[in-house]
């Protein structure tokens, strides 16, 4: 079980306050431009989180049921977040505000060291992220993503993949048959 | 003041056990393939983390005067590191290991906060990159970092920073020129 699993099990049998989302397909958390510092556990559903670069969508980070995802830009900074949160499939999302979170993680030290290892665990998918978007061949990206996290061509679709792995969806069929 | 730089001084002031290296200009502190987990910080001198992408040099990371330095893939992973860290100029840098380190920071909960806001700081860094390499158009790249990191153009031979903006330094002398 990783850092945020167990985490995540301390928060729910701390029943921190929260609300519910109940999504459908397509509706979004949040817009580019708003600040926003919430906290989302994934109970139900798919998510992506992007932000449009040079007049294209780019997929930035995928939830899935059970993962907790954040508008990360804003969740640190506290200042205007550039993506964009939208259910790719219908969802039902915990949200928890950020106040209530890391009071939530400071009171405990069992808490404050798990926060600490999903912090390096943020880092070390960065890191990955990072050589990723540094890798010049698309199949070279394909191979890397393929290794890292399979299930995600499990379970989205592969237009976003596809901008994920900054490729069109042809040349992501392509390498896939190949 | 940033967080590295107060836990900087409570590490000198810790007299934490530590090496001291002595590099010349294209010295090598580490090269691909070895596991590295040091600390090092840098008391005069600079130097670049890069590594070898597509049998092209990618800079990473740039080390300047009295800033920390780590081939970052391996200090948390305790895996095998694919980075190169060099000496740019001459330079004399601090070594301390991770457990010293580690130990150091856990002693003293100041000391944890501090490492947390650090870890905070390294995902912003890694945001910020991360939209960085998904900029197409150079000029967009380049004013980004001379917005982010201005310091950078005074402190690095612009062959570097045209390697860390992925363009040829032939494209950066240009955009500096406009």
């Amino acid at each position: 079980m990783n850092s945020m699993d167990l985490l995540k099990q301390r928060i729910y049998t701390a029943q921190l306050n929260h609300t519910i989302l109940h999504l459908n397909r397509n509706d979004f958390i949040k817009q580019a431009g708003s600040i926003d510092t919430n906290l989302y556990l994934i109970k139900s559903g798919t998510l992506r989180v992007y932000n449009i670069i040079d007049s294209e969508e780019q997929c930035l980070y995928f939830g899935h049921k059970d993962s907790a995802i954040t508008a990360i830009d804003s969740f640190f900074s506290e200042k205007r977040s550039d993506y964009f949160i939208q259910a790719i499939k219908k969802a039902e999302v915990i949200v928890i505000q950020k106040n209530t979170f890391m009071e939530f993680i400071n009171s405990e030290k069992e808490n404050l060291q798990l926060w600490q290892a999903i912090l390096v665990e943020i880092i070390q998918h960065h890191i990955e992220r990072g050589q990723d978007l540094l890798t010049t061949t698309s199949a070279d990206r394909y191979t890397r993503l393929m290794k890292r996290a399979p299930y995600l061509f499990q379970e989205f679709p592969h237009k976003y993949i596809a901008s994920y792995l900054r490729m069109s969806p042809e040349t992501l069929s392509r390498l896939k048959k190949s």
